[in-house]
């Protein structure tokens, strides 16, 4: 009954083949009288470890590794036996031009969760519009509808905030460097496809309008980065005569009114962290607060330990010592988890850790333990809080290194710990906390004598800081805050300079930037500027964290892949000299600069 | 009392020149003690006449001809006297730098209604933030938020619409030259900024989203186009298993709920019209149907006329002779508007336009007259309901040009009408009329015998003419629907191809177009697509119908110039070869174009 096309590739009973399934959706009655006992698409959970046989078009193939079969309802993943009983099939399959007619049985198996393979993910990218049929997408993508709509009502239907569009073709900002250019018919001249609409929403509130927000696409050429869009959306707010607690209660209600009912309720205020707590007691600016392993500070029992070059670390300005304690680690870890923890704090921060492991009878176990008179063993175990099968991981030196060394471990051994059957946090939970008193700059990386905005040069100095400002700018903390929702962070705003005086100073003074490029923003504030002040709130990434998806392509309806590409569409795609002409621009191809340089 | 900082160009007393006002804000008691009467940007139509004296920064100068005068509160254009008189006011202004301070005095004026300056428009485009605090602005962008929410209200809480979010970095769409390109970093490919998610909301039916909107940016390179924004909003829909009557009966519904009250009620179901009777009695596809002025068709009466011109042409398949008769155009108009009428049909449409005049004594003026009998007179009198001083234009020729001709010497007879004082149209009133049964295909116009879309290549075929698809596609109507309100397009629509098959017969032996760069489109409609139709409604043109603004950049917080420039913040703009190089382009620039055409 089954009409070959091109040629029959392995038939009933001649072999078999490893199956996981694909995608799922509306399943009419479709195979009664056929060869087939399921179509592609139709395999769920419940069909795994089942004998199934199907028919369709060979959709895609891959090296003689794995190949798509695709019919009228879906895709289903074929994994073709790499063993060398089956190996004329795999020559079989490996020649066969795609759109040739199989019929294909073999075992239903469902991919390991966590380890998708990369190349189907290409796939359903490819297929997005039938993994929209999937209910996760559905609810993801109506529930994201939903929260938008409440967001909007609050804003728009109880405050009086005003929805207002602004450009996305503009030009570079100074620094824009991450931003997609679109070349125009002006010779030479191009937009910028802003990362914000900061700028816009500064000039409203310069304009009058007083209260605006807008749903914003924002874009950010970031080349290859995980979980990182090309464009994406902020919830952008910007408000008039407003101080920093005036937006934090804004969006404190903006997100309770919002928040979907079955991940609900949210306990208002949420708390107030500086980023000094947040570095020293969590190593990060965005702290994870659903559980503790707290960093704590253990110079003080350290620095009494005849260790040379812990003292000598321990009397630089910035020396410390610190630890974070892994409750139940000696249990839960394995002697290699702790190791690559060590490696990974080495490699990344290129800080050295030392473990200290509490025996069942309450000694220690350590490195260090020779150095530690019992006195000094007895106050690390009060100060770390140590029980009998923890395990401390203790770093000494720079504190801001030592802080994010501890932050990183900190983190990845929850993972651990959870993965080996900890319940360590909530999935439940909800804990937001505010993150406030930035720096306002810090040392450029490339170039520590000079001085960059912690995050743009429109954020306010802190009111208590200001004549720092002129003094000693490395000083000053700024009005800047970030909202943190579980250890990722959803926001981040400031009050923004309303003083041309003072704005011109930072960018010409503070930041040696030529200001020409932001002259009309600097004209516009001369023209008399609100105090005025906002936030951005990261949607994406909010929408998957409320229903608990691990990537925000799984809240976005046709996401790019990690290389920035719509697969489904093959975007972007090559375009004639001709279409070039017009924007006075032409390609550079690679092989081409190659010989030039050749020459 | 006045502090001088370069020089004072001219004093009190010593010179007059012209005021026109600027931008009018809130003005505190600031002119008591000083050397002036008012401050820049306080004036107002009230001080129209008045001498007052202002003092301030030459912020802008053009070529001795006007120049911007700044102070803290806002910018007064000095229009310079240009007789020889004052030749040496001139010539000092001419060259004063920028920046220098003076002190005018001078009779204010206001700009003449509808001849605005370009380049005072362009200083309030360069000073937007300025403008955007006008009470008109304001009232505009506040109404513009209320009436989107509302729709929002209306599509998302009553009706179970989905907000969804498309990408705007996409790809070419076959005949899309009007697409902005954005350069990727992989060298040779770019990304497409679309003119419509028009693609996007297919494929979100085919993904079983069922109901999806979208408040949509739009982009479309047009070059300098009056009116025209490079970036626009649709209010975007689609629905699944919905027909044409469905979406209008939506879209009346959407409107009658997000109306201003104080520019309501609407009354629905609104008329349709087809496109046939549109051409045929309004001579285009978008009639404004607030008067009458009707298009007659006088054929029947004029072949019996003794020209041989005139009953050659009605012998043509589309021969016809037409007319619209202008009430009182003998009164209101003048000779002089009559010829420019004659003219315009002339230069435009390539189309001879003779006019007959109802004298006093209701006898006929006109060149015709004497191949005219009486009989045919009375005849003519009767069929276009002539009366004393009524002016007829006629056409005789080609169906589709001499209606096309009138209808549009009706609209500007009727802009003639009113500007010498006869109220045609209510300004109060609302006229929204549906344009439906559209030709699916049009003759291309640089080769008559090739066809392509009337509007695009998704358009369903009328269910009646589907046949005629396949045997003589020129005849197939399309399920194309415009909305049309005052005259002025404001969405349009059509129930979509939902068969792969028959939208593939369409790309390929209708249009002969390469379907590959639509494939995922055609495979996406292999999988299972619903019946499918939608609507585009363009938010910038309907709310500036609402707030009776001639111009859409009245209704957009930060638009772009004719040329698509933003003068606020100078974009487009040069970037540097370096930004470039991740792009792989570089810019041809066109004087080294030429020099490689000599070599």
């Amino acid at each position: 009954m089954l009409r070959l096309v091109r040629r029959v590739l392995f038939q009933r009973g001649t072999e078999r083949a490893r199956l996981s399934s694909g995608w799922v959706h509306r399943a009419p009655d479709v195979n009664s009288f056929a060869a087939r006992t399921n179509t592609c698409g139709e395999l769920r959970a419940a069909h795994v470890g089942q004998e199934v046989t199907l028919c369709g078009w060979i959709q895609y193939q891959r090296q003689g590794l794995f190949l798509v079969l695709r019919d009228f309802q879906g895709l289903t993943q074929i994994i073709i036996p790499q063993d060398e009983a089956h190996s004329h099939v795999r020559k079989l399959l490996s020649n066969a031009p795609v759109e040739s007619v199989v019929r294909v049985t073999g075992i239903v198996s469902s991919r390991p969760p966590g380890q998708e393979n990369p190349k189907s993910e290409a796939l359903r990218m490819q297929y997005r519009y039938l993994d929209l049929r999937s209910s996760q997408l559905q609810y993801n993508l109506r529930l994201r509808s939903q929260v938008v709509m409440r967001m909007r009502e609050y804003l728009c239907n109880h405050h009086g905030f005003v929805d207002v569009e602004t450009p996305t073709l503009f030009k570079r900002t100074p620094g824009g460097a991450k931003e997609f250019l679109v070349p125009s018919r002006e010779a030479g001249k191009f937009y910028s496809l802003p990362q914000s609409p900061q700028q816009f929403k500064q000039l409203l509130m310069i304009g009058g309008l007083d209260r605006y927000f807008q749903v914003a696409r924002c874009y950010r050429d970031e080349g290859s980065r995980p979980d990182r869009q090309p464009e994406f959306t902020q919830i952008d707010i910007e408000m008039s005569f407003v101080d920093q607690a005036g937006i934090q209660r804004l969006i404190e209600g903006l997100l309770q009114y919002s928040w979907p009912e079955e991940r609900g309720p949210i306990m208002t205020p949420f708390p107030t962290m500086t980023y000094d707590e947040a570095l020293a007691d969590y190593g990060t600016d965005k702290p994870d607060t659903r559980f503790g392993m707290k960093i704590v500070d253990i110079s003080d029992t350290l620095r009494r330990l005849d260790i040379g070059f812990v003292q000598n670390v321990l009397t630089y300005p910035h020396g410390t010592a610190k630890a974070i304690c892994i409750p139940q680690g000696a249990r839960y870890l394995k002697h290699k988890d702790l190791e690559s923890l060590k490696e990974a704090a080495k490699s990344r921060f290129n800080q050295e850790i030392m473990d200290v492991i509490c025996r069942p009878d309450g000694s220690l176990k350590s490195l260090l333990t020779k150095f530690l008179g019992e006195e000094q063993q007895s106050e690390l175990i009060r100060v770390l809080n140590m029980q009998v099968d923890d395990v401390v991981l203790l770093a000494v030196g720079d504190h801001k290194r030592v802080c994010s060394a501890l932050g990183s471990l900190r983190l990845e051994s929850a993972d651990l710990l959870e993965a080996a059957g900890m319940v360590l946090r909530d999935p439940a939970a909800l804990h937001f906390l505010w993150v406030v008193d930035f720096p306002l700059f810090l040392p450029k990386e490339e170039n520590p004598s000079e001085l960059e905005s912690a995050h743009h040069p429109f954020t306010a100095p802190h009111p208590l800081d200001t004549d720092l400002l002129y003094s000693d700018p490395t000083k000053v903390r700024s009005q800047h805050y970030d909202l943190v929702l579980n250890g990722s962070e959803i926001g981040g705003g400031s009050i923004r300079i309303h003083n041309a005086e003072q704005q011109r100073f930072v960018l010409e003074k503070v930041l040696k930037e030529d200001s020409e490029v932001l002259s009309h923003l600097l004209e516009a504030l001369e023209f008399g500027a609100p105090p005025h002040g906002g936030i951005a709130l990261g949607l994406d990434r909010l929408i998957s964290l409320i229903v608990g998806s691990p990537s925000i392509r799984d809240v976005i309806a046709f996401p790019k892949s990690f290389k920035g590409r719509d697969l489904m569409g093959n975007a972007p795609d090559y375009v004639t000299p001709e279409e070039l002409e017009p924007y006075h621009i032409h390609v550079s191809w690679p092989a081409a600069e190659t010989e030039a340089k050749k020459n």
